[in-house]
């Protein structure tokens, strides 16, 4: 009979796992939660909300970490059920070092440390940043993400490349901008790495116009760089273009093959 | 006789059926009328015309109530000829709660209302927007359109996802960028929804250049966010990319399928 | 041998026709020219220049005229050989009147005009302007425009309906923009015309940072319309994506396809 | 047994040779000097560090280069395994002119120049940003570079093509903006070239904001220029989309093709 219930706690809180009322319900209202405590982060540091309801983000706080608590523990405990966590002590700690674990972790943690009465509370705050790991719990409630990161995994190396050659210009842009502009502009071109902020936001075409170059080399230099600045934004578009096709094509024809000659079939609708 | 006429009436008014002259004729009566109307509201807020004028534009929005109002009658006349709205009552109900019916029912409601006896001018002119979801009634005279709605039809998840994506990133962002900027910049960055208007403006690449960070901290983040923007305009171009190839290879495919082995056929123009 | 000296003519002026020495020399030379004309324009408006190298400017554009009028009046004389243009008096006319010739035309035309001798010499420079359609001409000359332009075409209609969305959306959130923002900045929103100034270099992402939303209505406007801005982008870039596959997939499938089954071979290069 | 000192000298430097324990120690070694130059030269420029660190940043200087020496002598001292350069004389000759060899040429010769004891030491530093050069060294020691460069190399006259009518929109929306703006601004607007600033970036929708029009004609000419420029970004993510949608099925067609028909198989996976 124990083992039954435990079985029953682990198909209600595994979201891929089960259809009956309870277990949605239950994979409801964690979601719900956490998409609430990430409202309550964002409109406590809203001063006037906190004035006014400070003891209700209070009691918030206190009610959700112990929903939250109460969960961790219990995927703890039934984790074995997992063919990869089966053995009951080895198995729980390699589930509790596993990425979605320490994530589940960190977001109750900085509740419990006592750090909260001994630091100034403003610092604390920046721990509680840690809480907005829990949005990525989410990814575990959603689907549509494998088709995504499957495009993303199977380009890896071209987006990489991309982004070696993204940061290549930028430090070759903005060593030669130094060089340009240092001498008519130097607090605003100070340095190489200061010249990097021109360089950012100038290829990624952001150009919030706090630094911009005066002189013509300065200009032309720009110029090059903002035309490049678009090759960056084609790179990536036509690599993940092509692994959208790739993939949405392998999906479709896994779905209608011919089953003699594996030719694919064309649908005539 | 009777019948007749209603039936005449019916495909008069049906952007998709009847080629004859006076078909032609009232489809682009309407069009006008509504682009005229969207370029009459436009006009009327600059104050030198509006004074010069003001008595047209009265006179040309009661003449266009006027049309509307007799065009959104006889459609309910006339609705019955549709297959899903048959029935002389309940089918004429339907089709007011219908979408379309709906947007043509708030496109000339406004003018009915006393409110402008009773409110301050201004305030009415607000009401008089709704207008503008006249705009949409063009949409039942496009056809091109159906491949674009197609596309994002079936890439609808995905595309989904990718905002979803880019809210998280968005509360992310300004979650950290608050903590980072907020001591340096009290004004600009005061609270997380404040400094939401940050990082959507930089991850769209439009960079205003309002706010924007000064600390090294704050560049750093600013640096991540723009090249990840580039990821977010890359996303669903590819996406779409896709969606495009497969819904035009489609078209294609059903024209050009071999009938025998059903494989499809090369064109050699 | 009167017909044998037009004949020669015509071929040394046909960019697609002959490829003897003479023919590339005179293709090379016009071309040359060209652009040449067009540093001219260019550099002559820099005042520094134009007072150092007034007389040469001068000299240079009355050689050109004279280059580009000796070279319209012998394609006039030669386009007999054309067959759609063979009459010779009809068919000369029609020639006259294509759109390549007219550009030829309006590119010498403003020369011979006595205008800049009536009228300030500043509003003349405005006509020369003219002579930038010159740089049309290219088109003549290259050849790889035909994919492009063939893309552009297949996709017209998708194309064009991006477009009226984009005018769609301008429209909108200029009327929703000016009834938010009126009131608090009415020298920046004064009018809806006024403020698609706004829009367009939000929705386009160029963000000059002129006019910006102040209230927290006008700023949740600018997020959607911006976030909008970046599908504005993905989506032609989606639509060109698959009408350049298909493209390239018809030129490559009209080099190998079986003659017998009309099914595509595989390069195993 | 001089010749196989020769050999395996080769083979070490050789990046795409051997698999060895000492062959991947040295390629790591170079690499990350390589990585660790760039940083110093761009660390060098921050005047806090340049004060501080002055001595271990000429130390690190005369060893990278003593190393990047020792490596191109040693290059040239093997280059006659590759059947290119076979002949010890004028193989050699070829493999110093080749691209490769120049570009480590540059990045060891500015330090050997005693111009930095004649001039200023400023003046320099400028020659030293072709050390950045040895950036592209980088190139060798990468794989995934070759899909790219193929993609590039397949569509390299539609992406010029591209670069051309980029080209062509910003001398003529110079042209016109220059007529338009410049007795309103003639600060900004002073001539066709200095107009160019303001083109691109509005073409590129950069919007740094320092230079924007103020007139109808000229907002309206924005408009049109910055809505162009969407499709500038659109055009090249379209043509790269193709050509890596080819390049991916190139690839996967030559690992799974069957070998009787030459018909592509369906992978089950």
């Amino acid at each position: 009979m124990y083992s039954t219930l435990k079985r029953q706690v682990f198909i209600l809180l595994d979201p891929s796992d089960g259809d009956g009322f309870w277990d949605k319900l239950v994979d409801t209202f964690i979601i719900s939660l956490i998409l609430l405590n990430i409202l309550a982060v964002i409109l406590e540091t809203v001063d006037s909300l906190f004035i006014a309801y400070g003891s209700l983000f209070r009691a918030f706080e206190i009610f959700s970490v112990a929903v939250f608590s109460t969960e961790y523990l219990l995927r703890i405990w039934t984790c074995t059920y997992i063919d990869n966590f089966k053995h009951p002590v080895t198995g729980r700690i390699k589930y509790i070092c596993s990425l979605g674990s320490i994530i589940d972790l960190f977001a109750i943690v900085p509740f419990y440390l006592p750090l909260s009465t001994i630091y100034d509370l403003r610092f604390v705050r920046i721990f509680r940043l840690i809480r907005f790991l829990r949005v990525f719990k989410l990814g575990r409630y959603l689907n549509a993400t494998r088709i995504i990161s499957n495009v993303f995994k199977s380009k890896k190396e071209e987006l990489v490349l991309c982004l070696l050659i993204t940061f290549a210009l930028i430090i070759v842009a903005s060593s030669f901008m130094y060089f340009i502009e240092h001498d008519i502009q130097p607090d605003k071109f100070s340095s190489i790495p200061e010249t990097m902020w021109w360089s950012i936001t100038t290829l990624t075409t952001v150009g919030y116009g706090d630094v911009f170059p005066v002189t013509e080399a300065g200009r032309l230099l720009t110029s090059c760089i903002s035309i490049l600045g678009v090759g960056l934004f084609a790179l990536p578009a036509g690599i993940l273009a092509s692994g959208f096709s790739a993939e949405f094509q392998k999906i479709k024809k896994s779905k209608n093959v011919c089953p003699y000659c594996g030719e694919e079939l064309t649908d005539n609708n």
